[in-house]
């Protein structure tokens, strides 16, 4: 019998629920894979809290890094969560210390992943993040071990939990997103802190960042993300797109263009058909597109300690069992440096809302330009929303593909006519 | 650099697809893997057949056997399909020859599985079978890897293309179950031969039985199946079903219940926001229910030559990478046997269609013997078909939940009213 001698940083949600899992779950563990599993030491901020477990069963760390030093543990579990800082310290330290890591850190793996898997892999240790992506959806197992061999097209996916709950929420009580925003922060679905990464896009696109990585082997850049978040989207913009048969989810995906990576994370309309509409609340998804699979669409719970726990209580599991670790699915070396895709260049069909006043030769002065600038209208939405004459109406305009630098031209255009009396509000479609 | 060194018995679909896999994808799999695949023997009932593949290539064998003896061989790919015959023998064979083996034979596994996991285990070989339920869907190893720790409460989900590929067409197109199968012919989707074991239920309930397997540790055992198939699925209650908020599928589900196992393949209703309902055509789904993960909903392309040889290949990765084989995701001697639980012990609700007569008083005397029996009704829907009072018409009665025999016991009493002119249709409701 072996032991697995585990030390854990960051005693949060998902910290917590990882202790009561493997305490829990250890005799289950044990008899599975002849593996016991030991949490030996645990480390936080703050010593004296209220916890849903005994802090007095396992050594306490004021400082995590003693761990990662010290020669009793194989696995430094880190769950702190900074970008770099203590987080990257920890696992630098425990890799250099021949420790096996595991790690729900996203914004750190997109990072500074590169170099800590090199490290990794000098060292022929395991560094697992699945906890990192979507919780509790295996979605890196799935990607490293299953359709690795497979050419994958493109993933796409809702990647942040609270950013989908409040657009949920915004569509299903039809209410603005400053009330839904408050409502997520009383119900501690997210902090002040944490809501600025969730609501700005970062969130998600971390993630992104990570499964490019693994899908298309670019370099770990975060910089390669576009990233626009949901805090501009009115719920007016909403009831249009249901009324036009979508849904406004904050859709994160990437894919190989002309040789460059696309890596997009924004808010999109998606045909209520589609499997990513009914992802509702705080869900989360993933479909990979690759030639063998057509579509693989994953759904689950995207956050929470439970979820998360179990993706690293699976990784855990891994550890005991292999002995090379194939941290990325594949060679670090092969790992490319991608030039950035362009974003005028994208080619998407899209969702105008134009506000103008309600006079005649309006509508067709702005259809004209789109005819000028040949671009292919879908549906033109007309709807007088009140009878005051002088304030101005939605027209409400979509596309079919159009290259997003030609579809500018004629929004500065169209701007720039007396009758528009706002910015035009855009929104790409997502295609099915 | 190790050499995998293959032999494919079954050249149908998927191994046809498969060698062209394998040939595509040799070099990205060498540098991967450091393992070269190499294809050496081929066997199928008929040689002389146009293939996409140059059959040249590779040393024909007409008796498959031929390879399981074979001290060339390292792995055998059975792809051949039969229940038992030949493709037990020759992965019989191939395991005692210290083969490891591959196959997509779901009837196999599902009826006679558990003596070759033994000879498997026996001989530390691999005996992988990813290919064997829902196509390209990665199912097997996500329940294997990634949540065979967490405790999993309930997996359900639709298993078979063919008949999922039936109940849509019947809906979209308001065609009759006979006229749909014969387009499902026409088209190549089923045989007379396979239709039989789609229709029925059966292929789903193979698939059902290896995942009960790996959810639950039941011993392998298709009699533990209760298994009811859509040919009796009328256009007008897919239509009813519409307009009360479900669609019809075919659901295999299977949990324990008081230490007993369910397993259960059959019609049943499933409400419009449920992921299921919107599994459309000939995708596959399934959600695996445990305490951590609440859902865990993978979809995707449940059948096909591409989709399930790219499952093949996942298989061949992990025995390339891996010297321990872990065929059931425990160990063989935890496999329990479990009683099945008695059918009429069922909690559910129900929808149910009764062709009464028009005439006062009906309904009433209807919906007093649910109340004697105090069966909740949720809806009644009464829709006169036609102005001719002789016909009788349609009423729909859903049930909240009920326990079968209780339901039974009225349904009886109901069909035996002189004013009720037909056999009652009665659908289980899938909860969500």
């Amino acid at each position: 019998m072996k032991q697995l001698n585990i030390g854990i940083a960051g005693l949060g949600n998902v910290g917590s629920a990882l202790i009561q899992t493997v305490e829990e779950n250890k005799n289950y563990f044990l008899n599975k894979t002849d593996v016991s599993l030991n949490i030996v030491g645990i480390s936080a901020k703050t010593k004296n809290k209220k916890r849903n477990f005994n802090i007095s069963n396992y050594a306490w760390y004021d400082d995590p890094r003693e761990m990662s030093k010290n020669d009793q543990f194989d696995v430094i579990i880190e769950l702190i969560g900074e970008e770099k800082g203590i987080s990257y310290e920890i696992i630098e330290l425990a890799l250099r210390n021949k420790k096996h890591v595991v790690t729900g850190n996203k914004a750190l793996i997109a990072n500074h992943g590169k170099e800590l898997f090199e490290l990794a892999n000098q060292y022929s240790l395991a560094l697992s993040y699945e906890a990192a992506v979507a919780g509790g959806i295996p979605v890196i197992k799935t990607i490293k071990n299953s359709i690795n061999l497979d050419k994958i097209n493109r993933i796409s996916g809702i990647l942040n939990g609270t950013t989908n709950y409040i657009l949920t929420k915004m569509q299903e009580d039809n209410l603005s997103f400053d009330e839904v925003l408050k409502i997520a922060k009383e119900k501690g679905f997210t902090s002040d802190q944490e809501s600025k990464l969730d609501i700005g896009g970062y969130d998600a696109a971390h993630k992104l960042t990570i499964l490019s990585t693994l899908c298309f082997k670019s370099n770990l850049n975060f910089n390669n993300n576009y990233i626009e978040g949901i805090s501009n989207i009115k719920i007016e913009d909403i009831n249009f797109a249901k009324k036009l048969g979508y849904k406004i989810k904050l859709i994160s995906e990437a894919c190989i263009i002309e040789n460059k990576i696309s890596n997009f994370t924004s808010p999109k309309l998606v045909q209520i058909d589609n499997p990513l509409a009914s992802v509702d609340n705080a869900l989360n998804a993933i479909n990979i597109e690759t030639v063998h699979l057509q579509n693989l669409f994953l759904e689950g719970e995207g956050a929470g300690g439970k979820p998360t726990a179990s993706s690293v209580l699976s990784d855990l599991y891994d550890i005991s069992q292999n002995e090379k670790f194939d941290n990325l699915g594949f060679k670090i070396d092969k790992l490319q440096n991608y030039e950035k895709y362009s974003s005028e260049n994208i080619i998407n069909s899209y969702y105008l809302r134009i506000m103008a006043e309600d006079k005649p030769g309006v509508l067709s002065s702005i259809t004209n330009y789109f005819s000028d600038f040949n671009i292919s209208v879908k549906k033109i939405l007309q709807l007088p929303e009140n009878s005051d004459v002088d304030k101005p109406i939605p027209i409400i305009i979509t596309t079919h593909n159009v290259k997003k630098e030609k579809l500018s031209n004629v929004i500065n255009k169209i701007e720039s006519l007396d009758f528009v009396k706002e910015k035009i509000i855009l929104l790409a479609i997502h295609d099915n």
